[in-house]
């Protein structure tokens, strides 16, 4: 052995076929502090990617054929595929602006087979990869690897449907730690924790098997059965895993930090003409102690003391908000119930989910179930509340149309995360919910600025509304608000000089960006005014006639342009007849890529800065002669 | 008995309780007579219905407190139901303007416990109701009804995770006639097909279980594991159906054409306090031989003659253009792939399928993998083709946001039934397909109006895009189509005179009414064009330039208002400076009744008499002084 670490001798997955045992266990401490210490700095998994070290050093030791490929669920368990495939000198730009992303990224890298971000989506592709595979007479193997929390996603189950079928080699390795983000929840993780909580029962099946054949009386029978041709018959009598059922060759449970046993199950795996499950049991936070003893807490997470476990402490913010006043009212309400996709921790419901413990449901990663069986609810009366992330919403929008809004239910979609996110980059971003839900009908959309706001807009969800009612509300904190602002919690507000010629409208987190751009307005001597949409869906008629009454409308909006408010507001603004000029600012038809949320806001010119300059301009073009036409 | 049929005695689900057994046989032959009859004249889903009567009639003897809650999945199965519960007299109405659905609708019946349409939706739905019963200490039973198609899809398998750990009573019915709407496909439909052939195993089985204490050798082992009081183990190494490792007491296979068999199953799975599934075995389309023979034919169709069995004709479609022209064009590009969602006939695709075995999908009914299985077929270079209705690619925005477009893979959308479609009603409008796409960036969508535009339109999707593209055109035939228009295949046409002041814009099927409109202004004299977009996703810029020619325009949508072509076309023309007037007519935040096409265009303002009135309107105030501006 050299001076280099055994890690930076990787240049390439094959070189992991040189090490002798002694050095492969030393790259996987090598690798586990360098993930401690990146997270540590970056923020980003660390509960996930710890657990599935030796897993992924097994993976690239038995496929590593150019023409295999490994597709990651959700992918937050791949930073030590890329320390392993060239991008060990990239770990440290990890999740920041133009760094490499968190999760898998064809662009990236030849190792990425596929990207991810979101749950439950790698049987599926992995499957269109086989089978394409298989068309062009391609011998690389494919494997999805999955937790058993993304196993609980419909996804997943449609995917294990359609591959389960397949006639050739097409490799899932699911791997169970027991845990979505928080504890896994549902039939199916029961009946994995009865699978491995006893790791004999494959030995003591085959002995019973062998025993049955050689019995005088009932021998003969059970052996024309168990050698019957028909071996569905043979495995409904005495039959193995809910994955054999499903077409799956089933092996495991194997132990997930073993390096060889892993491996012999993935040389077994690769050489079945069939679709073969490998269940590997693993730990998250796996070999740093304050992830492994408390694996929910150290899932994701910004920076962290990685001596003390200690993190970055961060203030309020809106989802504690949010889940601190849903428990209170749902101590005089008993109608309320509270619902998320394994998002308890992030969406803050735990308070919750512990003073209301028969009102609370975690469904799983299970977005469309969420919103069905909260239709369910309500139509006996319930009032549910889904609180879900923006960019996970997007998966159950049929079901927010035909179960819940056609169907008129009363039920709150709490959307946490609504806006731009930061670093998890494009995958996470919340700006499409507004777009998504802006052409449902019998949806009425609250997008708060301030705590006080989100407060009265789920105590009005809740209290004063039959429909369902989205409210949509940033990551983190509250932001910046001017002393003489309160609101006045009707459909709008109105903000700054009502006298001027030019008009700033905007709503949810931006409202804050405008106040700053104002105040500097003010010190230079300018006029403008804001106007502040609380309800976003349906748009106040009262809103836009006050608008009318302005030359030239600058509309800044925190979402993608097509589709979302601005196009609508303009719309009416032309059947108000106003005939002043009217500009919008918003995500022009592209994804948004990973930064800090104030650096990507001042790349899609929705920051203070960019807001003071529009303004400035619009001014200047209404001293310069364009005149109010109404 | 008195002089009414059986059927005529029945007001309330209560009266089946007092027929004797020859009653109930002659009450389904009776009910059979009268499906039949409906579906002949009003079209409509003929082979389910006729397989649940015997299933019906048991469930309403059995569950037949007022507390009780049948909920059908898709609900295509529920004519029975209808005609059980107080509507027989409307029956004949089904599927009309004004009349009863062909889906259960709480608005209709305090015995529709939960509106339905798309599949898949039961377990969730009904889990939800069940737990507000058991929250508000109601007594009442809570029934899934479901398809082994719906289970195919990933909603209902989140359902079933969830519901399965639960500690109370909650049953599922499992409607196992072997097909979706074409027959079914997946591991579980083999899985199924297990169960089925072997009626007795469930006896069998217990025979050997008792067999097993009984021995001298291995007796006493497995009688301390058959009788462990961890009954998990027992059931791993013994074990029965995947549904009860999904945590479900399962009774079945029971035939689901034998009342009283079905009785005493649903009797039994009242009175455990545990998830329940009965597993029943029917015959699609059974009572009626054509449909028995035939039952992917006689699932939903139009009228046909009830003693021939033979449909009336329709000419050519879009759905049958698109697949033939997909079908022509694999034979020379080897990379193209069709995939279906358990809907290849519906689609079109019939032809393909046989055509190009080894390249078609049917996925089942599983719309989200559909897109995610395309992704992963496309990142290796093949080019997949979901064929998809509108309305049911509503399921898939996630995967194609996630998944397909940020990605950037190359994948054709061909999104059939886009626009109103009639008499199946408001679940099944393709009203948002344009809305929820137009947000999401590397996606471009083609609107064809006619046959030829449509194969234009796929044969560049395939050939000159690398994006994701949806084409989406309308059901049924070709619209009237004026002798001296032609496509240019452009981006954008313009028909009529250009020299008038008044553009009329629109897309897709409306043009037909939009020409229709113009010839008969021309015959009073009236000048005016129509600009019809090819592309309504990237606009072409020049487009809106055309636009911006004239002082006033009249957007025409067949499509959700909000979120639509028009707002963000008048978003472009704001940005070009155009300073005319501007109207659009689209569906403005309002689910869709069902109706026939053209009186639901009617009742929307988007047939040609309303188009004629809107554009003599537009015209006679340009006559009245109103000033084209730029």
């Amino acid at each position: 052995m050299n001076d280099k670490s055994v890690v930076e001798q990787i240049s390439s997955p094959k070189d992991l076929n040189d090490l002798s045992e002694q050095e492969l266990e030393r790259l996987c401490e090598e690798i586990r502090e360098i993930i401690v210490s990146v997270v540590s700095k970056n923020g980003g998994h660390l509960a996930s990617n710890l657990g599935t070290v030796e897993l992924t050093v097994a993976l690239h030791r038995v496929f590593n054929n150019d023409n295999d490929s490994l597709v990651w669920d959700v992918g937050h368990q791949s930073y030590t595929h890329k320390i392993l495939t060239g991008r060990l000198k990239d770990i440290y730009s990890i999740r920041t602006e133009d760094g490499i992303s968190g999760f898998p990224k064809r662009e990236e890298s030849k190792y990425d087979a596929f990207n991810a971000g979101h749950s439950s989506t790698s049987v599926s592709a992995a499957y269109g990869i086989a089978v394409a595979k298989q068309i062009n007479g391609d011998d690389g193997k494919t494997v999805a690897i999955i937790g058993d929390g993304a196993l609980t996603g419909g996804l997943a189950f449609e995917g294990l449907n359609n591959a389960g079928k397949s006639k050739s080699n097409f490799i899932i390795v699911l791997n169970d730690n027991k845990m979505s983000i928080s504890r896994n929840v549902g039939a199916l993780a029961r009946y994995l924790g009865g699978i491995r909580t006893n790791l004999k029962y494959l030995r003591l099946k085959t002995r019973v098997e062998r025993g049955l054949i050689k019995l005088p009386v009932l021998g003969n029978p059970i052996r024309r059965l168990l050698k019957s041709s028909k071996s569905r018959v043979r495995n409904l009598v005495y039959k193995r895993t809910l994955f054999d059922d499903m077409g799956f060759v089933y092996y495991g449970p194997v132990d997930g930090h073993n390096i060889q046993e892993l491996e012999k199950a993935f040389v077994a795996a690769k050489n079945v003409n069939r679709p073969v499950l490998v269940h590997a049991v693993t730990t998250k936070g796996k070999g740093y102690s304050f992830a492994e003893n408390d694996p929910k807490g150290f899932h994701g997470l910004g920076g962290f003391d990685i001596d003390t476990g200690e993190k970055i402490s961060s203030s309020r913010d809106f989802s504690s908000v949010f889940g601190d006043l849903l428990s209170d009212m749902a101590y005089e309400n008993k109608n309320i119930c509270a619902i998320t996709a394994a998002m308890a921790t992030g969406t803050g419901l735990v308070k919750f989910s512990k003073s209301h413990k028969d009102r609370f449901f975690d469904v799983g990663i299970a977005e469309e179930h969420a919103v069905t069986f909260a239709s369910g609810l309500s139509v006996q009366g319930m009032i549910p509340v889904f609180a879900v992330y923006s960019t996970f919403m997007q998966r159950s929008v049929d079901q927010i149309i035909h179960d819940a809004a056609m169907q008129k239910v009363h039920m709150v979609l709490a959307i946490d995360r609504a806006g731009v996110v930061g670093t998890d980059g494009e995958t996470h971003q919340g700006v499409f919910d507004v777009a998504l839900l802006n052409s449902v009908p019998n949806v009425k959309i609250y997008s708060p600025c301030y705590f006080d706001e989100l407060e009265y807009a789920l105590y009005s969800a809740i209290n004063n509304e039959s429909c369902v009612v989205a409210v949509r509300y940033p990551k983190g904190g509250q932001p910046y608000k001017p002393l003489d602002y309160s609101s006045s919690f009707k459909s709008f507000d109105l903000y700054g000089d009502r006298d001027g010629r030019v008009l700033v409208i905007t709503y949810g987190r931006l409202f804050s960006n405008a106040c700053r751009a104002l105040e500097r307005l003010k010190k230079d001597g300018e006029k403008a005014c804001v106007l502040k949409l609380n309800c976003i869906k349906p748009i106040d008629i009262e809103a836009v006639k006050t608008a009318c009454e302005y030359s030239s409308i600058l509309f800044f909006e925190e979402g993608m342009k097509t589709g979302g408010v601005g196009e609508g507001f303009l719309c009416m603004l032309e059947e108000c007849g106003y005939r002043g000029s009217f500009s919008l600012m918003a995500i022009n038809d592209e994804f948004v890529a990973q930064a800090e949320v104030e650096r990507t806001l001042e790349k899609l010119n929705l920051d203070e800065n960019s807001m003071y300059n529009n303004i400035l301009g619009a001014l200047r073009r209404c001293d310069f002669g364009r005149e109010k036409k109404t």
